[in-house]
């Protein structure tokens, strides 16, 4: 089961509803602008990378309904079911970049008939989802030669499939490996407040055969203390210049108790989260959220009184020098992060 | 509102009964043996001291149920009913320790008539209760000395007064400054997967009008990295005579991040919690408690597929290296503890 299926047959868009997740496995069906804007809205598809590959399909389809013989009409309303997508999630810079790399195709093609623009936006479509599944393929290759079979690997939120395509980023390694017959013991951070290692890392991990076993984040020392883990997978929202790292809340944590264990940690990601006008860590404003994620979300009651303050930070930025490489699609960077990152954008 | 209250005039015992709490706070009143062997199974009434306290009443009570005029006789149905709330929860040290102390006093002085062992029963079950306010009062004053008017101070689980008597221990020093007018900004970590730190410590520490902020245990390194934590006080449920430290899991985790961050960490308890006999941690069994726990404990639906495995450690070791002091009700002992935690039990 995809956590994105396109049917070419019937154009047909399917996503698996990962609200529903762990518990329901749903596919359902994307056919109005309205059920795609609420998809996107209401966390039915999720992950940066799965976010703009539904948004592809989604224009294609939607474009399948403008009704006219007119190139620039086409253009024109093509742009504004583009708008009323991108503004499902505003910062979601997957969702913005997808959807404005089809307008942008469009726009280029408007000297072409509509029924060919239309045919040249379902391959973009494609085009879209299947450098994803590529990128997310060379990520897994690279983060594999970094592991040996029967190592235990410990990860943090989720950074798989669901989130972007066929095998995910820090994911990918564990799931490629597994599919050529390798055994890695995994642990799951459950990664609170929004339990994604729980929800969609443990139930990915099980679902694909992997050995996971899921632990509260505070049992991550207990875990490395033990010596039951070889190495640290995990995904990242936005890399520095300098190589600090934002990634879900937690990740830091993760990455001192590492350094103290002597265990290496890596970042997996595609080089698109790699922002060199980013200088270090300091630039990244992390965005704080709702104290009801910690105190009443997915709870029969309120585990705390009303009053109680939360501070609830969605990010954290883990210091280059407790990162043992970065891995990308181009292959690994290592310490100086400042060299080895600027070399990856020098052609 | 007091956890355990001795009404002497009337003879009842009255507790707050915490698996309510934070939602109600609710005193519920203990008269028959059977809602006494409940309430501690149940953990209506939880934390080490504070059972033992709780015993020591519950027994007094018990006692005047015992129709004889026989001293023999009464020790006899005086240690049945011991017994049987031993039973309720076979592996709470201070349980059995206080329901021992009773029994044995009653026997020492079995040549006395029945009404002057009720008596000196009555004034026991006080004293074990006193001992443990003035014990708890000692602990705060010394790691009152470690921290100034100001600091932030990070505090993981729950070692506050619902868990002892009055003031508590890891808690005590915060709640005891803030009697005398100093101001702290204190951190709870919420402490999965059981959340004492979300729904008891930040219920005890707003309560008593402090500035307390609910975190995540995954957002401890942030709140140090920031610069926001002076020191971090936790409590101990075994100290090695290596000063190895057994407490609820997590503690190890919060003491490596608070190394690397240059904040001392400080584990607060009273002298009967260190066992000499123990050298080091690797000498302390820990419990390992249900998955469900983590997946579906508190939770409107399960969090985690049924077939998803889980490890749930209930305590961590923390290595002594990563501990800048242990406070007792004789003082605060610091490295090497080999030596201080040996120099304690001199005399």
């Amino acid at each position: 089961m995809e956590n994105i299926r396109f049917d070419e047959a019937t154009d047909s868009l399917y996503i698996i509803d990962q609200t529903l997740l762990p518990n329901e496995e749903k596919e359902m069906l994307l056919s109005t602008a309205e059920e795609m804007y609420d998809a996107i809205k209401l966390l039915k598809v999720r992950g940066a990378p799965a976010i703009g590959i539904c948004a592809g399909y989604c224009l294609y389809l939607l474009c399948l309904k403008i009704n006219t013989n007119s190139s620039t009409d086409f253009c024109s309303e093509l742009e504004k079911y583009a708008d009323y997508l991108n503004s499902s999630r505003p910062t979601a810079v997957n969702l913005s970049w997808a959807l404005r790399r089809m307008v942008e195709l469009a726009k280029a093609n408007s000297a072409k008939p509509v029924e060919a623009i239309r045919r040249l936006l379902l391959e973009e479509a494609k085009t879209i989802h299947s450098e994803d599944i590529e990128m997310c393929r060379k990520i897994s290759e690279f983060g594999l030669t970094l592991v040996k079979d029967g190592n235990g690997i410990l990860t943090h939120c989720n950074a798989g499939p669901l989130a972007t395509s066929r095998y995910g980023t820090a994911l990918g390694p564990i799931l490629l490996g597994t599919e050529r017959g390798m055994n890695f013991r995994v642990f799951a951070d459950e990664t609170r407040p929004l339990l994604q290692g729980a929800r969609l890392t443990s139930y990915e991990l099980y679902k694909a055969g992997v050995d996971v076993t899921l632990i509260c984040d505070n049992m991550a020392n207990t875990v490395m203390r033990n010596g039951w883990v070889q190495a640290c997978f995990v995904g990242c929202d936005r890399v520095a210049a300098n190589g600090d790292t934002a990634n879900k809340i937690g990740t830091c944590g993760v990455a001192v108790l590492a350094k103290h264990y002597g265990i290496p940690l890596y970042v997996l990601g595609p080089t698109s989260t790699i922002d060199l006008n980013c200088k270090t860590g300091a630039d990244i404003k992390i965005e704080e959220r709702d104290p009801e994620e910690i105190k009443t979300m997915f709870y029969s009651k309120p585990m705390a009184l009303p009053g109680v303050k939360c501070f609830n930070p969605a990010f954290d930025v883990t210091d280059n020098e407790l990162i043992a490489g970065i891995v990308t699609q181009e292959g690994i960077c290592r310490p100086p992060y400042t060299e080895s990152l600027a070399a990856l954008f020098k052609d």
